[in-house]
């Protein structure tokens, strides 16, 4: 451990995400000794003083600030990991790349693409190493898919769909805003379900099928007011509830995407298919250690999907971690990312999906929410 | 048996329907005793002489035709069985309404809206009994879904999807045309899935959630020519292969549809799944005898999707099979269809979905078709 | 049709079986019309005459008897189907072997060995053609898997297991004996869920994996008094109620078998499982039309364990039915033990399982029994 | 974090336990703050001082020992950890408890029973906290069966079922004996899959429906002869490879339980269920965060096996973790038992298993293996 080199990480806001990724960067030597970089849970930052210190105390940061600019003037500190509110990520990003620390910024990359790309360029200016957190890359039976689809087995793709299904905001009790609920809160979030979630389904999908051409969507908000959890007032929602369209991939395939709060009985379906003409695969994330394939080629009179455990040593990163059978969780998708950041120090290879490649879900995201407003198609 | 009334059958058409419904006259006494009605095989009527005498043979029609104009002035058929290619349906129907007979008509009513609005004008100003074989309305787990939807445990919608995915039309070399392949040849069909498997998926979703307000759609057609089998000629193809859209239903929620023959690892797999506020529902064809069932108002630490077997004699037609646990099939569902319209000869009730019915879907069919083509939302 | 040979069938009980095998006999020409055989529905038998007349009314029976003797000793009878219940097996087998009859024996084959060994001794000494209801080997899937086995893809095979799990009789208000519940008494039925459920499983077994060798077994009664139903009076339940065994097979794998009437939540569950040294194959009743195949051949990182959907023309039976993806169910087993049992007629080869071969598992469930009561294995 | 009371950690054994349960150590203070106790990684021990050295440098251990009676002999340490084969485990606890520290051991306990009974007298003679680490307890989903059994909203239990089913020395060409094989190896294991994979059912067994009153049992050693590593002969292999029992509970429930190295397809298939009057519940490893349960009390048009996702706040341990939806995986079970065991610290409560409940499992094993070897019943 200590002949490794020190990555000295500043993580702004300590919420859910900020769990997460500080997981992610404790756990990380512990299961791929073999990288050269090591990161230090040097500064955690967030405006709450007692809040921040319990989560220093609770997680072993070595100090603590409440004013983020603060923490990017600071020289002991290499990466700025920005788990704050969407409305935070474009202002810290853009100051975090002029004072040249590296950036890992969890997703969406902004609220809009204005933001987005003010802080591409803010980052190319200044060339500093970047990444963003669209952590389900990093499944290992999602990163499988990736190399199947790679290999070239599936052959010319024709469809792919995605859902990102949730149910936790039907009670019409539920307040909008503050802490816990910035992300129903248009202000701080930029939109609902699209940037939310729906962002997931695209990263992953221009991951694996390339890039989007042109979009047709719609959006809904079931529920038109809730109490504002910081005026304390009914105000009305201005976020999407639910947002769905189709659209045509550049390789000449047909995109079926949908993402809600409003599913009943789902509490984080992430699924996606893809169907090629000699194979298909598809995943969900409340299984996440299963694949499924169908390959057209397996002799016709045994020929079905197969469920893949994806829990073997020859699969993506599990050789890190147990024996065949024996499964993961969510959690590790965090942790192989911190891993592959580390690992992007030692070759100089950029860790995806960068602020550039982040910004193309981005450009859909827009889309997405333009073609809904003027119910028509929009080109990307 | 003596005792009943007879219904004299006149079938149109011999191939994959024309056996599905004869099957389900022949079943339907056996399993449906109390009816005061028995289909009897007075005639079946193909073009092919020898083909359709083969056909009688096989099933034991007492009868044949070459001719259906000769079929319908018949007067010792009581009823017109229309299993011809969609290009047919409307010429025969608005025939066999003409001379009286009640009509049994395969889906989709017709290849287009207007020739539908003609067989229902027709219908209408005949007053004859009518049906349309929107078959999996009587899966007993799908009559389960409409049971409990009624009831009112959903409580308000939000979301329904549905897709029905193929993909026997992948390879390049399957002609198009002909036999077994009309649906292929625009012509004949009408259009491609759209009225083939979307058109099933529209039906059952009017049924289960009520009437679309608004369509915004999509087609593709993957290969664009084919060798037409009756030409010998490649020759354009002009069906849509795949077909997807999303909507407004009347009572507020979303709709997305799918439909497709490119769905690689997917025989026949339609499925639909309704969200509530408060329940969800969800089925899939190639397991049809379970329903899949979510109730919120579970005690939550036991909450979870519940996967019902339904083969027991208090769900849906189940009483006149066998006993718990042990399956029907597909083909069951026609002999649902067949007994539900003799027991409304004696009701006088309709037997849904009638032409009326079945013109709902098609002008949702419609309306699809012309959402794709123009790029633009359509209203229904 | 009419240039088929007739096949006069006599059938004995009305039951629930006796409707599964009428089912049978009806379907078959429609489905396998090459047959040169063809059953007419001659006579049903049972003792309770306006019972059986309803049943010959429902079903087409051209007539009527009340006394077994009177229908075997009938000259324009071909075969007697028995569907009494097991303690008349015997009699009514040894008669009808003697009148020269043919016989098709519902399962299992008698109550004890004993019986079976003497009905197998009439049979040959008859020479008669014969088959046992084992119906479950006919189901698309499972002769699959007989077809998998066969072809040597699994190897070696280390391990079999199977069970019938169902919870129809947990309620202690059930009764016992009488016509619809003499399962539930061990003088009409020799045995409990041994003969009823477990026979299935090892009529299976044997199929698939060969001869047992030794078992080693237990049993439970539950529920140790019901009223019975021709009694009126609490009586002491003798049939047991769940049997368990382990048992060598004569080719060195290890075999597990469970059935009960008392797992909570099972309709009829009889699943089975075979894992081979290469392959591993597993099935279950309640999703009859799949079948779960594992093949360790396939690229390490994509194997997992396949789910067939049986349902494509080159599957056992499937094509004579429907199109691929389209599902068939329990009652389709018969069909197809009536077309095996034709084909037989013509070919002149055995219908398995014969009553010799039904011997087999007749002697395992005989040393299951006695391996319990005496608690030491038993040799086959 | 600094003012927690040190819990000073001797492990001994650094093979892919050691690496669990280190894991266990260093998460805990994460993610169950409010515990008082923290484990401090004092010292590893182990023969080879270069492995041992490794394992320190990368799972961060403050020092190493190559021998485990030196380990035993500080005053630094307060828990001695067995992660040694298990071979030692009854020389390393005795001296462990002789010189007063905690221990806490890997399963199984010991290879026979006479060791674990010396274990547990030495144990209870010294008075020292312990626990064996029998850690699919602490699934969430298995807690949560244990929850709801203990709720007796199963009523009267009539079936337990369980098999552990692996398939990682089906080859002939794999080893025995040494460093990753020693479970291969009669001396060091004590037994096959009996103490490896069977203990562990049948503690989970005892835990979830009492104890086990007799078995009759069988086992198998398909492969008798394997090259030994540490010799580089061919020797005969006396580990048993499978082993089958049924039994009787003390609640006079009926048990099955199989387990196996030789059931192709399965990596490490860990399931049970149970059937009671009015609810069943069954599991499985390879998809741990799910509990199916089946509730007889659901309207019956409605009812179903549903599949509990047990990742809510509201489930056992899930408090501590991420939100609904998100999994969790394998490694957490050894997190929650060494959080159980901190708590267990402040509270004085014994943490189950503890060496005595453990050797109740010892105890069936024994049992087990002898009515095997003497084809006869065995009484606990």
């Amino acid at each position: 451990m200590t002949n490794k080199t020190e990555l000295r990480i500043g993580l702004i806001g300590c919420g859910f995400m900020g769990r997460t990724h500080t997981n992610g960067y404790k756990r990380v030597s512990d299961f791929f000794p073999e990288l050269t970089y090591r990161p230090v849970l040097k500064a955690v930052c967030s405006r709450n003083k007692d809040k921040v210190q319990a989560f220093a105390d609770q997680w072993g940061y070595e100090s603590v600030e409440t004013d983020w600019k603060v923490l990017i003037a600071r020289d002991d500190i290499d990466a700025i990991d920005i788990c704050a509110p969407n409305n935070m990520h474009a202002e810290i990003a853009i100051a975090a790349a002029a004072a040249g620390k590296m950036i890992l910024c969890e997703k969406p990359l902004a609220r809009t693409l204005d933001e987005a790309v003010l802080m591409v360029n803010a980052i190319e200016k200044a060339g500093v190493k970047n990444t963003v957190w669209y952590n389900y890359r990093r499944v290992p039976a999602v990163t499988l898919a990736k190399q199947i689809i790679d290999s070239g087995k599936l052959g010319k793709i024709f469809h792919y769909r995605a859902n990102f299904l949730q149910d936790w905001t039907i009670s019409a009790d539920l307040p909008q805003g503050g802490e816990a609920l910035w992300r129903l809160d248009i202000d701080a979030a930029g939109s609902g379900v699209t940037g939310d979630l729906l962002a997931h389904c695209i990263d992953t999908a221009i991951w694996l099928n390339g890039g989007i051409k042109d979009v047709s969507a719609m959006t809904e908000t079931f529920i038109k007011e809730r109490m504002h959890q910081l005026t304390g007032k009914m105000e009305k929602v201005e976020i999407d509830d639910a947002c769905l369209f189709h659209c045509h991939f550049n390789n000449g395939s047909l995109g079926l995407f949908e993402s809600t709060r409003y599913a009943r009985g789902h509490k984080a379906l992430y699924t996606f298919e893809i169907n090629g003409e000699h194979a298909s695969i598809r995943w969900d994330l409340h299984d996440l250690n299963r694949l499924e394939y169908f390959d057209h080629a397996d002799d016709s009179i045994v020929r079905g999907w197969r469920s893949i455990h994806v829990t073997d040593g020859d699969q993506p990163y599990m050789n890190k971690w147990w024996v065949p059978g024996l499964s993961i969780g969510y959690e590790h998708t965090f942790v192989h990312q911190v891993a592959d950041f580390l690992k992007s120090l030692e070759t100089g290879e950029p860790c995806s999906p960068t602020f550039q490649e982040a910004l193309e879900t981005q450009k859909v995201c827009q889309a997405v929410i333009e073609s809904a407003a003027s119910r028509s198609w929009k080109d990307i």
